[in-house]
Parts: C-alpha cells; sequence; structure tokens
C-alpha cells in the first residue's frame, strides 16, 4: 500500500485498499449473529468519574465479540462518500428525519400557534437552532434586516432610531440563557411525550447588546418608570417591562448559538429577558416606548394573566419559576431492559441557577440528589442525571428541582391548591412518567385502560 | 379593540389594527430621510458594565428620532406571517444566505478537502452545526446508525461489539470543546477572509460517554500502551492514540449542540480528544484496538508531521497550541466610521484555558488586555472583545492569546524560525490584519499593490 507522500492539502492521496477487502471477503461471517448467540450482558466493572467517587456499574448490553473474526465492511466503506462541501449549510442525517418540532396536529389554523422542541430527542443543554420551540401569534414575518428599525423614544433626553448596523457597532455580550413559554403547557394538558408536556423551553448561547448601553445613549429620564417593547410581526405583540429589569440583564440580541437569529425567533432582533416568560422577549424587535407606567397592552390584560380561585387574577408575573422534567425515559419511550438506565432530564428557573435536582423511582416515595452537568450556569438549562437500577417491576419516575433562591419545583396538585384551575400559564408542576413492566413509558396523569 | 378572552393556546385571537394602520397611513413619512439630515454622531453617555468598571463611550451611529412623527409600518407587519410549523426543522434567514461554509474553488477534486467555517459572521463561542468546519479524507459516508457497530478489541480482557443503543445507554456526559484541523491554516497560507486564515476551527457541546467507561466493561490489560482507532469511512482514518489520554478526557461522541451528530462531523459516532488535533477524532468510528504500540498508521507518519529545518521530523504533535483570531473587523470587512469600533474575535488552546487575549491596534508597538467573554472553558473557544477608538489613519491590528501554562501565541516569523518553512501543520501564528484609512480590511501578510 504506496501512497505518495504529499505536502499540501488538496493533493490526491492514493490509497489501495485492496488487499484488505480480499481478506475481508474471504470470510464473511455475520459478526453480530455469533455475538448475540453468546448472551448479552456482562457483569461490569465498577465506572469511575462519571459520578464522582461511588462506584456505579454499567452492565453494558455489547455483545462479546471474536477477536479471530474479521469485523464485516459495510457498503459506506468501500467507496469514497459525498464531496466536501456538497452542502454549504449543512443538514442532520438523513436517519434523524424524524426529529423535528412538534405541531399540534388538527389546530383550526396556525397562525396563533406554537412548536415544541424534542427534548426527550436531545442530550446537553444546548438546543440547536433547527429544533427551537415556536410561538407565534401574527405568524412568522420575513424581515429584510436592512430595512428593520428599532424606535427608541418617550421619557429620553434622545429619541433615537437605530438600523442593525447601529445596534451591532455596540460593545457586544454572549451570555446561554432559556427561553419559556408562559404555557409550557398548560393547566389541565398531559403530554403523551416530553416535548407535549414542557417542550415550549429551549437553551441557546444568545449575542447581543446589553439594553442598558443603549438606554445610555438615549438618556432615560427619572421619571422612567417601564419600557414598552413592540414587535414588527402582524400581532405586534407589545408588553410592559419594569425598567428595573431593563437596566439589569436586558439584552438587544441579533444572533442565537452563534449565527444570526433565526426567523421563528425574531430575525433580525429581538428583546431577551432572562428568566422572564417568553412572550415578553419580544420578537421582531421595532420599538421601545420609555413611559411611566405600564401600557395595559392586550398581552397583559387578556392574555398572560393568572386568574385565581378567588375571582382575582394575579398580572405581571413575569419570572419562569423552578422547572424540571425527566426526558429519558420519557413519554413514548422503551425502558428496553432491567438493570442500569440513566436517568436523564433538564432543569432551569428564571430566578437564577439550579442548585439541586432530585429523582424519585419509586412514585414519590424516596428521593434522591441527581448529578448536574458543570458549569451551572444562571437562568439557562441544566442538564441532570441519574443512575437508575430498574428492578422491572412497574414504578413512576419524576424529577424535582430547586433553584437558589430555596424554590422547590412543586407537585400539580400543590400548586393547583393555591392556584386554581383556570390558569393557563406558570405551569411548573412536576411531571411523573410511569414505567409499566414491559418498559412503555406513559404520562403518569394520563388515566389508561 | 376587543377581543375573545380565551383559555387555551389555540383559539383563534381576534385583532383589529385597522384604526392604528388608518392614523399611519394619514402621515406617512419616510423616518430615516428626516432622521439622517439632522446628523449622525452624539456624545454619548458612559456605557457602564460591559468592560467593567472603566468608562466606555460608545458614540452610536442611530439617528435622531422625531417623537412626533409615526413610526413607518413596513409590509411585514401588515400581513400575517408564514403559518406556525412551516419548517418542522428550521432553516436560517433567506437574507443570510451567503453565511454559508467556505470551500475553496477550481480543486482538482473534493473527496480528500475540507470547508472552513465563516468565523468572521459569526458571535459567542458556539458554532452553529450547519457550519461546524469539514476535513475529510474519503468524502462524507451516510451511515445507517442501526447497522453501524465499534469494535472494541486488542488488549482487553473481553472483546466487545457495540451497537449505537448500547453505547447510549452508558453513563453520559456533555462538555463544550473546540475542534481544530491540525492544518489550520497551513503554512504559507495567507487567508485573505479570517475563514481563510482560521477557519478550520469550530465549538460545540459534546455528549457521548467517557471512553474510560467503555474501556472498563473491556477489561484493559496491563501492556496497554495505545489504542489505535479507526473510521469507517472510505479513507478508514486510522491514528493511534495514546492510553493516558484515552482513560483522561476522551469521549465517545454521538450528539452535537444537542442533537445527533451531524454527517460531516461523523454520525452517529466519533472519537472526540479534547484538545488534540482534529483528524485524531476519528469520526465515523468504528474500531478501537488496543495495542502496546503505535500503529505508525499513513496518516501519522506519510501525513500529520512535522518536517523540521535540520531534516528530522516531529511526530505525534498532539495537542493544538494556543491561538487567536480578530474576526471582526477582519479581512474583506469595512471599518466604516472612525470611532468606537469593538474589536471582536476566538481564542482556544488544546492546553487548556485561555487567561489572557492582548490586542494591537498600533501594528505591534503596544499591547492591551482584551475581555473575555465568562465562563472561560477548559478547551473551548473563548470570545474575546477590545473597545477600539479608531482614529481614522492606516494601522495594523492583532490578537495574541496566552494559556494556563503560560505560553504565548507566537507570530508567524518566530513559529519559521523554530519550525522552518516546510511545515503543514501546526500553523497558531498570529494573523495581523491590515485597515487602510478608508476602512478596508486585508491581511497584512498579503502584499498589496
Amino acid at each position: 500500500m504506496q501512497t505518495r507522500i504529499a505536502v499540501s492539502d488538496s493533493d490526491i492521496d492514493e490509497v489501495d485498499d485492496s488487499a484488505a477487502i480480499t481478506a475481508v471477503q474471504s470470510s464473511r461471517r455475520d459478526f453480530l449473529r455469533r455475538g448475540v448467540a453468546a448472551g448479552g450482558l456482562f457483569a461490569a466493572t465498577a465506572t469511575t468519574g462519571v459520578y464522582g467517587s461511588s462506584a456505579v456499574t454499567a452492565h453494558t448490553t455489547a455483545v462479546p465479540a471474536d477477536a479471530d473474526t474479521p469485523l464485516e465492511i459495510p457498503e459506506w466503506s468501500r467507496a469514497p462518500g459525498a464531496p466536501t462541501g456538497g452542502q454549504p449549510y449543512g443538514q442532520p442525517s438523513a436517519y434523524e428525519k424524524k426529529v423535528i418540532r412538534h405541531l399540534r396536529p388538527n389546530d383550526k389554523q396556525y397562525i396563533s400557534s406554537s412548536t415544541r422542541t424534542p427534548i426527550q430527542e436531545l442530550d446537553g443543554i444546548i438546543t440547536p437552532n433547527g429544533l427551537f420551540y415556536e410561538r407565534h401569534h401574527g405568524g412568522v414575518p420575513e424581515i429584510d434586516p436592512a430595512q428593520h428599525r428599532l424606535a427608541l423614544h418617550g421619557l429620553v433626553d434622545r429619541p433615537l432610531l437605530f438600523t442593525m448596523d447601529d445596534l451591532r457597532r455596540f460593545p457586544s455580550e454572549s451570555h446561554i440563557y432559556f427561553l419559556e413559554c408562559s404555557g409550557n403547557p398548560g393547566y389541565n394538558v398531559y403530554g403523551k411525550t416530553a416535548a407535549e408536556a414542557n417542550g415550549l423551553v429551549s437553551c441557546a448561547e444568545w449575542t447581543g447588546v446589553p439594553l442598558r448601553t443603549v438606554l445610555a445613549e438615549a438618556g432615560v429620564q427619572a421619571q422612567a418608570k417601564w419600557i414598552v417593547a413592540e414587535g414588527a410581526d402582524a400581532a405586534a405583540m407589545t408588553r410592559s417591562i419594569p425598567i428595573e429589569k431593563c437596566l439589569e440583564d436586558a439584552l438587544l440580541v441579533y444572533s442565537q448559538n452563534g449565527e444570526r437569529l433565526r426567523p421563528e425567533q425574531g430575525y433580525p432582533l429581538r428583546l431577551l429577558l432572562p428568566g422572564f416568560e417568553g412572550n415578553m422577549s419580544i420578537k421582531w424587535l421595532r420599538r421601545l416606548h420609555v413611559t411611566d407606567k405600564p401600557a395595559q397592552s392586550r398581552e397583559e390584560t387578556s392574555k398572560y394573566t393568572d386568574p385565581l380561585p378567588d375571582g382575582t387574577a394575579r398580572r405581571f408575573t413575569f419570572y419562569m419559576e423552578a422547572k424540571s422534567i425527566i426526558t429519558a425515559p420519557s413519554g413514548g419511550q422503551l425502558v428496553s431492559k432491567p438493570g442500569f438506565n440513566e436517568i436523564r432530564g433538564i432543569a432551569w428557573s428564571g430566578h437564577g441557577k439550579i442548585v439541586r435536582v432530585e429523582v424519585s423511582v419509586d412514585d414519590g416515595k424516596t428521593w434522591h440528589e441527581a448529578q448536574l452537568q458543570a458549569p451551572v450556569l444562571t437562568r439557562a438549562i441544566t442538564r441532570f442525571r441519574y443512575p437508575w437500577e430498574w428492578n422491572g417491576e412497574a414504578t413512576v419516575i419524576q424529577s424535582r428541582a430547586t433553584d437558589e433562591t430555596g424554590y422547590v419545583q412543586p407537585t400539580l396538585e400543590a400548586l393547583v391548591a393555591v392556584r386554581g384551575v383556570n390558569n393557563t400559564y406558570h405551569n411548573n408542576a412536576i411531571t411523573p412518567w410511569r414505567v409499566a413492566a414491559n418498559g412503555e413509558v406513559t404520562n403518569a396523569r394520563i388515566k389508561t385502560g
């Protein structure tokens, strides 16, 4: 097997595989079939390092391999693959085409609607941009960034009109933050899958300019108490934001996970209020009106208010409270074997960092601390993992999060006892998953049979 | 403007905008034209918080807005946008279609080739999956994950054959790491743009199982010193890895930025050796052969070795050394105005964390510390920012990184003095950008005129 010694990247390199291919073809044995007959489970050596110093055994389901039988060479190893650069902007594998945003079928219309991140298919804390959840009230506008303007006016010394170039010239910051819809999922909604239960949440690295930096250019006047933010979509989403938040960690964002915002996330510009309910992070932002009182817009009166049992309603419920959900195994999935099954999930809180996630695998009788993926970030998704040894019997698994304020994620019963049943929003209740003896996982709140 | 009070998300909400639209149409004034006549620059209030306690003035280029003139209402605000869920897997805006991976045109073939991340278009530290750089030696295979196998054999007590399901059952971890091609960009290559200069680097959150956990299942024998890793692509990329790295932070990865690996990054499985030269993080991983000596494969002898001036060659140069580059303003871009222009860039080191990035804006005469985006992560990209006040005169700007070992990124001259001119790999030299008086930015190493 001679190859020409080359110096530069673009040289064509000759590789002669014919001898290797011939050797394999002369003893084509199905590696896997032989292995399966020998049995699947091993008593494992303790794994180290993943869960700290406590020994965790992971009984692999891998089959023993016969060192004397050559590895089968599949078709994709035998011929060159697709040429480099075939996808100037890459796409997922065709084998992943089922991993898409979940859209509720058979709705009367989709102009005011939502899609859910398939959180049960994802790992880590970053949501890839193509799977970021959506919630629109007037569809998705297609905006020419060269024509888009942001007006900043009202109780300011200098009202200003910004182009996107103006905004990108400001000092920039990047932060990893979650975004969550206030109605994730709404009450009396028991999602069959994790996406349907809690999929209106995503997390990305956002880049933009701190709003306080931009406000400093305009000169906010002393009597200013609120900023009314308005979007350029057909719904002209409008929310009033306390000036304190605007001067704290609010951002004017133009990039998500490195590239420019996606149209569904507000291209070319959105407001980002870390930890606040998602609708307030106005997409397609076109106006910031500095005022001394809230606008009492439609979206903070007719919508996004929380009727209580006594007939009053909570309003201006800004922060998303601590929440968690097990994403694997979760509704619609199968726990294929007893023994070691890592429970995986996500947790987040608008009030800061998650300090603890506990997992119960015995229908809430006992709770155990899960491992939090480092680094734990403020107002971002935190991934948790728990080493579950399933005994093969029917049970219920669930998680609950505690944030840095000491607040603990409640059960649905506890939440309803306070909020009543006429709420649509801020449902951060624990989601319990039922695991049947045959391994099928369903939402424990959905009655079966 | 009456709206029906609705309880569930799918209700149709009526919004009557006709009164608002009429009011605007009755006084259609082009906001922007009036604003421009009044002049563009403001003496700014000091911005706070972005660069710490030192006051930084950002002279915005925004135009003054006339509070009495209504904001123009563009066409996309006047009609519903695209229905929600129109893109089950979202795509960038059509206005961003120029943001693609850079492919060198007119090469003789593209089976063994590369594409570059357009780093000059990106923000933050996360590279979105569709723009992740590529370097292939046999094209991109299309692999059925259900058929893909990983063989682990050699100096182990129990040789094993894994399916993808087997590997996902292991305890998982996620980490944000960079990946960089050893030839980024090669010597005697002076990229016109940042992508062409240093675009063979990207950064993502990777999820998988620690290799040491999987090795523990097989039982690595005492005499094992290396693991020879082989890919399932047509090139059968093969590299020998020291057992110490395999037992340290090496990962078997199946997800990038939350979703499954992209085909171009090794779907369904790759090795990930944090900080090592990219080719060693074998894509489409199909074999791990535990041995007591390196394979001396083609890719570690004919390729990926570094000829020195004295006729010897460095081999097994695993780690990518500390490197940085200014991504904005960079080659091919325009510094449109004097005054405040934030210099932005990225830095990384295979040896751990970046501890400092310095920027020079006077052709290397003086250096100033840039701000590092928090949190700074080990073996990940670190974003840096520097508040540059451009005086409008021709100059050269550049950055240099220092990592936690104290190593400082060298100039090209210093590197060549040691390595000679016959290297292809490990070029981590400083990239200087020339800024002309008219604001055009070019690579200072490319002679002009």
